[in-house]
């Protein structure tokens, strides 16, 4: 997937969930979980984004992770890469590095991977 | 896990589905979603069940399976047993057969297990 040595797989709440462990367990990593917000205890930091219609809000523990270490974004579906965006905007305030970000489902008309700027993405499946 | 041929896991939402794809792969099967309500398109059927503050709603796509088809519900944390037994209420209205019930965790002062009836129930690991 990527040359740099992973430290964590992220699996976006819910979707992202189905998919992020069994890929963890694969490269025998951890996951961890990024969620909607106001599901998860302790001190976090949370972002919110647009939605096709409103807006939504992911959030992660603060201590999820330490500063400097490597992350694969994992979710069900890219559409217009909102979702994703909030998450690489909290990993990066944690200090964190996204590798890249990988999705079964790419919509590859709404353009979502440009939304991800310098991040690499990768689909296994793309739909116009 | 248990005797009887399984048919279908099922994952519930949305911590459910952190156990349940890796288990279904595990077992050669696949694994059924049980939503939060709101979620899936196309017909459903759906159920609600009290939570500890106020309440909450399942709902399941009226083709996930067929009757007489066997399924095993995966959650994460068995609590008061209210999420997992209205997933059995949903499976039991689509005439599926709910072999097992597991979760990762069990709270058993909440006596939750009660709330399943004659519905095995079977937890990795046990909190009073």
């Amino acid at each position: 997937m990527h040359g740099s040595r992973i430290d964590y797989i992220a699996g976006l709440d819910s979707r992202g969930f189905l998919f992020g462990p069994s890929l963890a367990q694969e490269l025998g990593l951890g996951c961890l979980l990024i969620r909607k917000r106001g599901k998860l205890p302790g001190p976090t930091v949370w972002a919110s984004y647009a939605l096709e219609y409103g807006k939504a809000e992911l959030e992660i523990q603060r201590d999820a992770l330490e500063p400097g270490q490597k992350v694969v974004v994992v979710d069900d579906l890219l559409a217009t890469g909102g979702t994703m965006h909030a998450a690489c905007e909290l990993l990066g305030r944690l200090q964190a590095e996204v590798l890249e970000c990988v999705s079964l489902v790419e919509l590859t008309s709404l353009q979502g991977r440009e939304k991800l700027g310098s991040v690499p993405f990768f689909s296994l499946l793309q739909y116009d």
